[in-house]
């Protein structure tokens, strides 16, 4: 792990994948196949891209039964206990409608609405996370959408992973499709026979998933597109080097492109964490990974001041930021950007990613500057409510029609107008 | 306006303007131009677009107040009662970060900051609305955004039209500069020597604008791309027929891609308000506009039951609603999906373009089933709070482990063990 300067974090900046001009036209392909053969072209290229000829796209309730016998029972329980933490969590986060009477009679107001249906998209393989799954619908059901669906690709043998299954059953989710990549954007937004669309689309993929759902968006909703995870430790000389190397670690292990910076006032915490990174990253059975995303992403900057330190992170606005400082809280109230505030000593990043309660679906590749977590403010939208009186509008009318007239809108002002004999 | 059938509402959808390939293409390289070259790419597609050659893009102090000199006295006490209301109402959305502290000691919560910089493009000629300016600004202020900066373009005379420079100095924006188009977004996004770059871009403007909007999204926010105006109205017998088709024909005025529907439960309504669009559109000004809306995107759907005519309404999901209804509160109740919603015979739509409180941009074209009208959060972004205790981590350190291990990430596992010897 190298030792930077602050004006080389430039150098640990990594985008979001746009793909190749070639990957863009094949996405949108898909999409427009999806869109005039619905299912068809959904099971053809399932069985293109997931060698596999699918007869039936929905997960039968048998094959949700039989991925929760064969789940360890204690498993299930901690899958539980932390289905009730990010369930409580978020429902705190839940906002009212509300209502302002006026005295002259008149009503302003802003009503809360779920959204009707949401697709979750979980991708496949080694990244097919129970978690994933919790932290998608999770918010979403809190917010109270009626029809939550959720598509995840098929492997070579027609089944999707059982901790995916286990994970919906337990949250009460029953429509399950065997689709993954572009084709299950497109069906999620523009709906095939055996799948009706929905109106919003979260969840991480590849490359192709992230180009459909940016193609998609504005037909329908989308969460953000996610880069490689990051993590930023903002430390003082109280923080132990062994933890501090091995929460770097954490998300080093993700990707060979995920970034890990230690933020630091002490040159000795520096060198000491140096050295623990190379002692723990060794026998890491993702070793390669790791260490390919600590040689290229990986990064300490030290600091002569805790003020200046803050400023650092506050530039990185990383995904994950852990305050191991004396005043964790003090430090963390200076902090403007960053998706997910680990404090002191105890919060070790993986605590969030499972457990805790708060989401796991953060802002990436600095987009903490003006994204959040995923919330169940994604899951809702609002309606303004205007509910004007005779007397306001007695009272107002004349300056809104002459306000009308000099952005030069006539219609606009004899609207208001056509009520004077309402008021006469 | 044509008395259409429910299944026949698929014939007034409006998409939104995707552009052409060679608008796409020409976009592109505006952006990636003004990366480059910074003032000098923006001075020179000025001198294009805007046909005027300027040394100096910014509005310089004497310009905003020569403007504020050159307005009636009169409107500005309109314009300043206008900036109350809507500040009022904006104020009203403001949230609370919060915290939940458990009995183990741990901390969760979530931290609410303002985004530092946003970018309002208030889009020139005509469109040159004050009422843009108050509605963009508003609630980046209400957030508490510390820095605003507005751009628009100027016109040959290498002026930008009064009224914005006066809604600009009325709600203390002095970062004003003379730019439109595609090149003021890409400025916005990634800076010049004279511009310094956003966090989030807002505002409507042409089909080049939401092309760059859309280009320039991941590196920075950017609020919904707007599509035509619309106008529902949910209206039973109770309703008059001059006041439903005036409230129509101020939609229609806007735009020829505009779209008015009248639902209703009255057949003698709806032969009525027939009558008074021809009547009323007669001498209107923009009559060529709004004729040419109310004939291609303006209908009238009549239902059995007002339920029926509810779904109907929900599934239009327009950018206005009005319910000229006997219990509009009821019925508003039963509403899932419209931007803003009037109630009764008193709010006429315009009431809300200017004058109420609540904001005027609002989603357009069904996205109101998924989108919310512009507002205080969308000036501000969460980060999650986690702070666990040493009782926390004891409890809870083995079961996250675990969790981490059957997703296959052992250094997650590790990160929490590390922490073992603490609470030995």
């Amino acid at each position: 792990m190298k030792i930077i300067q602050k004006h080389e974090l430039n150098s640990l900046k990594r985008s979001v994948d746009q793909g190749t001009e070639e990957q863009r036209e094949a996405v949108k392909k898909i999409i427009h196949d999806v869109k005039q053969r619905g299912d068809a072209a959904v099971q053809s290229y399932t069985k293109q891209f997931d060698r596999v000829d699918l007869e039936e796209l929905r997960v039968s309730e048998d094959e949700m039964d039989a991925a929760y016998e064969s789940i360890d029972g204690e498993f299930i329980e901690i899958l539980q206990e932390a289905e009730q933490n990010i369930r409580r969590f978020h429902e705190r986060q839940r906002t009212n409608s509300w209502f302002e009477p006026a005295a002259d009679g008149s009503i302003l107001g802003q009503k809360i609405t779920a959204i009707d249906a949401a697709g979750i998209y979980v991708p496949g393989g080694t990244a097919a996370y129970p978690s994933s799954v919790f932290m998608n619908v999770i918010p979403a059901q809190v917010a109270g959408v009626e029809r939550i669906v959720m598509t995840t690709p098929p492997g070579k043998d027609g089944n999707v992973p059982e901790g995916v299954l286990v994970a919906a059953k337990l949250l009460g989710v029953h429509e399950v499709y065997k689709v993954g990549g572009a084709q299950a954007i497109a069906a999620l937004a523009y709906g095939t026979e055996s799948l009706q669309p929905v109106d919003k689309i979260t969840g991480p993929g590849n490359v192709f998933v992230a180009l459909a759902k940016r193609e998609v968006f504005g037909d329908v909703d989308i969460d953000m597109i996610a880069g490689p995870s990051e993590i930023a430790v903002l430390a003082d000389d109280s923080a132990k080097a062994n933890e501090v190397a091995a929460d770097l670690l954490s998300q080093a292990e993700h990707d060979a492109r995920s970034s890990s910076v230690l933020v630091t006032t002490s040159r000795e915490l520096a060198e000491k964490v140096e050295e623990q990174i190379e002692t723990q990253l060794k026998d890491l059975p993702r070793y390669e990974i790791a260490r390919a995303s600590i040689d290229d992403y990986g990064a300490i900057i030290i600091c002569e001041e805790m003020d200046e330190a803050i400023a650092v992170i506050n530039e990185i606005a990383a995904e994950h930021l852990e305050i191991m400082t004396k005043d964790p809280f003090g430090d963390m109230a200076k902090v403007k950007h960053a998706g997910a505030i680990f404090l002191g000593p105890y919060s070790s990043e993986p605590v969030g990613d499972y457990f805790a309660g708060p989401n796991h679906v953060l802002p990436t590749s600095g987009t903490a500057r003006f994204s959040s977590p995923l919330s169940v403010d994604d899951f809702t939208k609002k309606s303004s409510i205007i509910s004007y009186s005779e007397q306001a509008l007695k009272s107002n009318g004349g300056k809104i029609s002459q306000f009308a007239r000099l952005e030069g809108l006539e219609a606009h002002a004899r609207a208001i107008e056509t009520r004077k004999e309402r008021w006469k």
